[in-house]
């Protein structure tokens, strides 16, 4: 079984995350669906990702209907969702561009919404989606604290903030930000460079990683870098006897100290079993940085 | 009548400001200064911006001697002026090249300069003009207090500061700093980008912003940046029914929820009217996402 | 005799640090190293900087090997020692590839072979070689109470960290970070603009400043960057009448208000003297600035 992570003294998330931003596209009838959650919790994954967007905004009413169906499923899983971004979608004719709103009308609006669309009556985590050039943090603050007065989100994290950011919305607020979720994975150290995986450190915030399997660049191998790092990984996976080089990413991931949340991305079940078992593989630093190494391209300093 | 902004508890400065940059090219007689400097305060601009070298040290003291004429005005208006840069000049043939000073000597010197040449006793607030390598931000912090003990300078803050210098500063003083003074517009996105707006946000600061028309690029529209946003401006220009493009490039900084002042160049009263007209202006969050976009370059994340 | 400079209340290092980077190098019998070891203390210089990997794991070792000639000197110095960093080595075949190591066995065995090879029962200071991306900085926080407590190490502090690095581990600990040991010099600014030093300044640490000199690069002045900013170096040496443009190099940064400790590398007297001298040499603001604008390669903003 899989282990949970604490994000504040009463509210933990399973160790790996299943995010449904693809489920339209999986093409399962609702029952289908509702057998996936299910076999989700029976291997430990509890904690579900959304966002108002997923699927040009038909997500969260798809994984909605199979809930429905077996509604006393609701109490074993964490439900995590996400607004303030604004897509052009023939769902949304009124918008001309793509853009963001913090607003507090949009943040409240995009929350009934889901939890309409979820069949639930709250939200275990919002997130902010993107970061708003135009945000307003007094108000952000001001409608988290809303939303959790009146019961429908539990907790309130961010997702591919900066430390700025983070810190300048974390001021206005009367509890914690319970995670970040940004993108991290054996193709980009991003947030390890910009301070990102530092600040969650700082805090003690676990981040949530996002394509944690560099969204399938590593298996194409196209480019030179991406060659570059599959060999290695390679390499490490048969030194392990591991099933997948998919094991070897998700556990560089998992063995690193700031506990990141892996958000496993597949319909597959199969897959996802491979995600649940690389919990399990402990690498030694020297293997860390082996593929840190491969990521970089040169040796460390 | 223009709107106030509180920068502390007991000091408000006008929602925008006038530069005196290039006083000195005006070309005005000192009577002809002083009713320019009447008809701002009528317009309910009140904050004037100036620095010790402005004009090649020149400018303080042409608006020093309009304010001679009618000295009561004084109490009407908030002085802001800047020191710490220094500049190869015939008026000052000991510099050999130009560069920072934020020594305690330099500092009351210049701040004793700008009260002379500004016919006052007392300036409203004293900007740091740039970063130093060189400062002691604590040598910076005595000094502030002396002055402030003086009666010399009532408000301090900064200009051209990143987050990590403002934070340096800030720690060494009893008081906050009560603006940053840096360039934002619709062409410059750097603040936005480099943490300054958010830590401007997160610390309850608002900043100034320098050049809110670009400095003219945006009306000469040579690159094909320019010329994409001026396309832009003037789409949501005739949607608002708004008189000038500067009026939505005013109104895009006026709508942002950091309070930015703007702070208007021109010496020719019909602009300036214009930028008042533009306090007037709303922006949706849509409008003034296409006028990001078109800065970007590309649409939002 | 070199001033001195209070890293805490009870702990201070002289001005200038001597650097034992090269001691494999300088081909000395151990009667000479402790010969060169006296010199150093009657110059007062009293601060000895080492590293496990120094030499290729043996510099402390031939340090140890002197002092324990005079073992009666060892409280007349501040030993500075590294860890964290793992080389290719023949005297560390286990290691495949060069990586970091911030575990908590990785640190105290590391510590226990420096005071082996030094000959000491305690370091004054340890310092984490570089930023480990993955560093936990919880586990480096309880590995450095237990130095402290078992009194192996008196003083901690860090090397080459950004200001989000300096911070995460800071914020584990009861008690500061007393230094951060960075590049600086007249060729390498990058501490300047990564907020490196300003973060040192706020939290009132002085930084320690590896290759002062430039490692030779000035000297050799092969780009049209180091020889423009060697033509300068070469003006105010003359203006100053000094010895060397090494002396303008440490008075560069011995000016600084930040309390930068250059680190001295060489192995010759009568270049350890220079330096010593350099301490005497005051630049004025606009000689530093000359300095800063030939790095810079275009004047100040």
């Amino acid at each position: 079984m899989l282990d949970r992570v604490q994000l504040t003294e009463d509210f933990s998330i399973s160790r790996l995350a299943q995010g449904f931003w693809r489920l339209a596209d999986w093409d399962l009838s609702p029952q289908e669906r509702l057998e996936f959650i299910e076999s989700l919790l029976d291997l430990g994954i509890t904690t579900f990702d959304h966002a108002d967007i997923y699927g040009d905004y038909t997500c969260e009413n798809l994984f909605g209907e199979a809930l429905e169906l077996k509604a006393e499923l609701r109490e074993e899983m964490e439900l995590v969702s996400k607004c303030g971004i604004k897509l052009i979608s023939e769902n949304r004719p009124e918008h001309e561009i793509k853009y963001y709103d913090t607003s507090k009308e949009h943040i409240i609006n995009s929350v009934n919404n889901s939890l309409n669309n979820l069949r639930t009556e709250y939200l275990d985590l919002l997130l902010i989606h993107r970061p708003d050039p135009l945000m307003d943090p007094d108000e952000v603050a001001e409608t988290f604290k809303q939303l959790k007065e009146e019961g429908k989100v539990r907790n309130f994290g961010v997702s591919n903030f900066l430390p700025s950011q983070f810190e300048m919305l974390s001021s206005k607020l009367d509890f914690p930000l319970v995670t970040n979720q940004v993108e991290i994975s054996v193709m980009n150290f991003e947030n390890f460079d910009n301070g990102t995986i530092e600040k969650c450190q700082e805090k003690d915030v676990s981040p949530m990683a996002w394509s944690p399997l560099t969204g399938g660049k590593i298996f194409k191998a196209k480019s030179e870098k991406a060659q570059r790092i599959k060999n290695v990984l390679e390499e490490i996976k048969k030194d392990l006897n591991a099933d997948s080089i998919a094991q070897i990413m998700y556990a560089w991931l998992l063995n690193h100290p700031a506990q990141i949340i892996p958000i496993v991305g597949s319909g597959k079940l199969y897959r996802v079993k491979e995600a649940v078992a690389a919990a399990e593989i402990e690498l030694t630093r020297q293997q860390w940085f082996k593929i840190w190494q491969s990521g970089l391209g040169h040796p460390v300093a």
